[in-house]
């Protein structure tokens, strides 16, 4: 048995907002950000949450600790969560915030790369499964993945896979992955190469551009018929900003 | 018993591209646009489905016809159709479209704004509400709305209600619809107000600022906690461009 109140490290709390991408896009939500990955993708949105550049700002918080700061800046106004991270799933205990938000009513989305099960993933109303594809220097373990899809299957609530694309090979790690687990439903989502530029002017028709790319390659695939194209909306309208 | 092989007015036959709005917002598709409506919403974004100015165009064409242009048009590149109008809820017999789809392996979503009640609705993988708020100055009718939705509560497919949002009033319709129907996944959706737009230079940077004028309005509003706020993606990518 453990010993419950465990702490959690968080990088942020924020919202509401809406998710901006994969299988629950435009939904709105509150964030809490844990801190920490196994992964150290290249082309990493959050490399903050495990390159040490923001440790000063991680705090270790019980459920009931994240669950106040959410009612502090959500008020009344969020019946959703979403945990991001990092990687959440590397947090065994991590049942206790999710049945917490349950308790009051909340639904829990949360999002991981599918390097670590947990069992508290049966519990997750939405849970996105987003293994890194080669450019991003990471290779999934696939034994790990097959072992998570299978548990998945009997899982009363929704779970999807979402892929990250920025080149053909990556596309073909997608359609390969997609051919491999035909009943998961598949997001592929644009790649954002430009993570640090500031300027939206210069960011948005980048990524539009794409967004259109990848559109075309879809659309001329014949093995990626049945997936969804999206790209990262909160970009659209926040550019790179972190907090919204 | 109705005649088999009846004809359907058909306007427009595309794909694949994306569907860029709803509840399948980003699933690869093709598109059949039936032609008719029995409103007639000021802001129409396809006022040439029932204004005249493309009547020269309709065809009238079999369900068996209409697969066949599916697949001129889409070779094996596709696995999904999505039939919009108009109001292809007009079509007492487009059951005999939705059932050939099946028949060969394809999902069927369909748009219409819930005037009227087909019993093919039941048929639907992806059925996509669409009453029109006050700003289309249509009125819709709340009873047979009501048997809508109750009948559409024993369906084994997915079905969602979807509001598009000009105005504060609009707002409010919205926000009374969800609450009369809580049940059901609530889309709100940015109003385009420049549908004749052709420079996607102008176009997108005011889409892009009435997606954020919505995103504020929902995150303070405690009353649409549970809804899906989104944009018409395609616009972003294809401006106000037909057949795309
Ligand atoms: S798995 Fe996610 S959080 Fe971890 S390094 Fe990769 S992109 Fe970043
Ligand atoms: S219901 Fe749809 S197709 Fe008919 S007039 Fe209104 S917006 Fe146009």
């Amino acid at each position: 048995m453990e010993k419950a109140n465990k702490k959690f490290p968080v990088l942020e709390i924020f919202g509401p907002t809406v998710q901006g991408e994969g299988m629950v896009i435009g939904q709105k939500t509150m964030f809490v950000r844990t801190a920490g990955c196994d992964y150290s993708c290249s082309w990493c949105d959050s490399a903050f949450t495990w390159d040490g550049s923001a440790k000063d700002e991680i705090r270790r918080l019980t459920a009931e600790e994240i669950l106040d700061e959410l009612k502090a800046a959500g008020g009344n106004l969020f019946e959703h969560v979403t945990i991001s991270g990092g990687n959440p799933a590397l947090l065994k205990n991590l049942s206790e915030l999710v049945d917490l938000l349950h308790s009051e009513g909340i639904k829990v989305a949360l999002e991981t790369q599918g390097s670590i099960w947990q069992d508290w993933f049966m519990d997750i109303d939405d849970l996105t499964l987003s293994p890194k594809p080669p450019s991003s220097g990471m290779k999934p373990n696939m034994g790990i993945l097959d072992d998570i899809i299978e548990k998945l299957s009997k899982s009363q609530y929704d779970h999807s896979l979402k892929v990250v694309i920025f080149d053909k090979e990556d596309l073909k790690f997608a359609e390969d992955l997609h051919t491999r687990y035909p009943k998961v439903p598949f997001y592929l989502q644009t790649g954002n190469d430009q993570v640090h530029e500031e300027k939206d002017e210069r960011l948005i028709p980048n990524l539009i551009a794409r967004y259109e790319w990848l559109i075309d390659q879809v659309m001329e695939n014949s093995r990626l018929n049945q997936v969804r194209v999206l790209p990262q909306l909160h970009t659209y309208v926040w550019g790179n900003k972190r907090g919204v």
